[in-house]
């Protein structure tokens, strides 16, 4: 980047692009100072250039025409904020494979197609970020790989997703589920179809792209274990209330002995942990590696202000690291394997309704204990002549705990509700004071 | 740094010094992946060479003999890691002057002579970072400088000494201010000579480098309004959590109307408030600006290692910017005003003891309606014979509350105890359902 005046590209000019060219334009000073050049978009690629716009380019800017953008040599850099996977992910591609770095807010490319993506810009020497893509203007991807290069990161944990967030929220100050959902929705926090959000899909992609830029090998989106919050009830988050928990969906990635695991559920947070007071619509990540202990870092996780503030620093970032070779190689450096789903361990809390009489007890007792899975805690409470326990165990298998409420399913005296929700905390089951 | 190989060298090898060199050396293979260097400590500079070291350098690094670093033109790297003010203050000018980039963890040397060193960084095109020199591996001046570079960041609101928040953290479990302090000493979290941290010095040290970053303006440490925690009573956690708020020693800075005002003090804090949560030892520091409404972040804020990842960071991202101009230039490029102390508004708690007798209530009333200072909550309490008064106002700027104050100091009724602590809040006084 030779020149003061660097020209940008933008592929879409919808509510983050025309943010993105207003705040290049509004805080040109900023960045001049940090960088000493001057950003200016000079393209944007629409499919209709004569639509109205609520902020208005530059006359010229706007074109229809590809090769205005692909066959302009005087861009080098290009903010891609269409979204979706085609034509982004081809055009994308031809750009990094062009020698020209790219910028993209476009979660769903970085999840399915971020190893192509990344090996064709170190093959060509481009750059490209992504801080965007994941919980807008929180910068973890940039703490991942600038700040905590030398910190092996081995966990990362997230609320990543705010339309969930603020649901479970609603729901922890005694909404139903479907009253918070309806709250979200005229709030503009969940769309008419919120499918992929309280679906778990939006944070799986989002913990897709975390888990490999932190572990450094591909996540494939298709690892991902994903539960929704649609089965979440006010009795789990009042349960958990009694416990001094909260009811969270965690997008979770986890190293261990070389192997990966990534999933995204509904998991019960200590009170005391730094993710469990995140309220609303924020978003969260956690990330715990060797030489910081833990960093979290939270702020809103999306709008489209909040996102072209990603964009920006992103390319500004990349101004300020051209021709150094920093963040050139491909991110994606080893090959991990991924972790059977079964074997991630957890402390589990249990939710089981059963007829009431005796000896069902010990027959519960003895399904847990068929399956290795130890209880640290366990309240019995009379609902409608049936009996709802609430069991807390000690660490254990995932699969082991699911093994074990299959029975307990099976059983005759199983009143077909037997669930399992993972407990998160820094602390011990001991210190947490259930044992 | 055109070299593969980056001779880089440490002014100091204490813990944090140590610990650096280890990470560059265990870590080479990370640190090269992302920057096509590695960084090699060639040469440390301490005072005793012959001394015995916890972690040995490579033989020959060693050196009490300043010039084998200042003399040796092939060291453009260095990272000050022995603080104090004298000789690191003149080792790092000179440094920067010669165009050698230098990396400090050295809080007070940032606070006192940042600006001059910033300066002489943009005269020679050096860089000076100094991540390290506040909240450790918390990665905030990245985020400010870089993230944020187009948000206009106008508030940075911090729990920035972790040995306090301790105390007061132990605090809110029911110990005395004695008894906390005596278990923090006996952690580490506190020095035998406890005055820096619980008269939060070292907290406006960091506040004063996190205005100057965050607003482009010098701030000196002389700016900050500063009161420990020595007076905070169990009484205040008390009813500070009977209103639903935590007591924390909060740094903050706030840019308005082109005027910064800079303190650090015990606040009350909105057990909502992101920051209400953060216990222990911990930092977190959050940034609140136009385009990213508020970004948190939350961490260890002290230890050798940690100190030494921030460090280390700092090195990759010099290496990763070299020749860019990025971050070149002087981050304090404009000149603002300091706010008269007294001016800074925000809700308030009060907390005044006096004669039980009829009469007194509506003097005190009076006195706070002759400053402006308006009731939102009161609740009066028997206490030995007498009223105790908790009071919540609107906002109110701190002059006026002082000034209120003093006059009920002054009031024959006065039990003496007539103290003030700001309410720090995202939610208005009638949200929190104090009104």
């Amino acid at each position: 980047m030779p020149s003061v005046d660097v020209p940008v590209a933008l592929l879409g000019y919808g509510t983050v692009g025309a943010a993105v060219d207003r705040l290049l334009s509004e805080q040109a000073d900023e960045i001049e100072r940090a960088t000493g050049h001057r950003l200016r978009v000079v393209r944007a690629l629409v499919r209709d250039a004569g639509k109205e716009r609520a902020f208005a380019p530059a006359p010229g800017v706007l074109t229809s025409d590809p090769s205005e953008v692909f066959d302009d040599p005087s861009i080098e850099l290009v903010a891609e904020v269409m979204g979706g996977l085609d034509p982004a992910g081809p055009y994308v591609l031809s750009l990094l494979e062009a020698g020209r770095s790219v910028v993209t807010a476009n979660k769903q490319l970085v999840a399915r197609r971020g190893a192509e993506l990344f090996a064709a810009a170190a093959a060509s020497g481009a750059q490209l970020r992504f801080e965007a893509s994941v919980c807008a203007a929180i910068p973890v991807i940039k703490a991942l790989r600038e700040s905590l290069v030398v910190t092996n990161v081995h966990r990362v944990l997230g609320i990543v997703n705010g339309t969930t967030n603020f649901i479970l929220s609603a729901m922890g100050e005694g909404r139903s589920y479907a009253e918070a959902l309806a709250e979200a929705q005229q709030l503009g926090y969940a769309e008419a179809d919120p499918a992929d959000d309280v679906g778990g899909h939006d944070a799986a992609a989002k913990i897709a792209i975390l888990a490999t830029v932190a572990f450094g090998s591909r996540v494939p989106l298709e690892w991902v274990e994903v539960t929704g919050i649609e089965e979440v009830r006010r009795e789990h988050v009042e349960a958990a209330h009694a416990l001094e928990l909260r009811v969270k969906l965690l997008a979770r990635a986890t190293l261990a002995d070389d192997r990966v695991d990534v999933r995204v559920g509904p998991a019960l947070v200590d009170r005391h942990h730094p993710l469990a007071t995140v309220e609303g619509a924020f978003n969260a990540v956690m990330l715990q590696g060797d030489a910081i202990r833990e960093i979290t870092l939270e702020g809103p996780g999306a709008g489209g202000i909040e996102t072209a503030s990603a964009v920006v620093a992103d390319l500004v970032s990349i101004v300020g690291t051209s021709g150094t070779g920093f963040l050139q190689g491909d991110p994606v450096w080893r090959e991990l394997e991924r972790m059977p789903p079964g074997e991630l361990a957890s402390p589990w809390y249990l939710r089981l309704r059963v007829e009431d009489r005796a000896g069902v007890l010990a027959q519960l007792a003895q399904e847990l204990a068929a399956e290795g899975v130890s209880v640290a805690r366990l309240v019995q409470q009379p609902v409608d002549g049936d009996a709802v326990l609430h069991v807390v165990t000690h660490e254990a298998p995932a699969g082991r705990v699911e093994a074990a409420l299959a029975s307990i399913r099976g059983l005759p005296e199983s009143r077909g509700e037997a669930s399992a929700l993972p407990v998160v905390s820094d602390r011990g089951i001991e210190e947490l004071g259930w044992a």
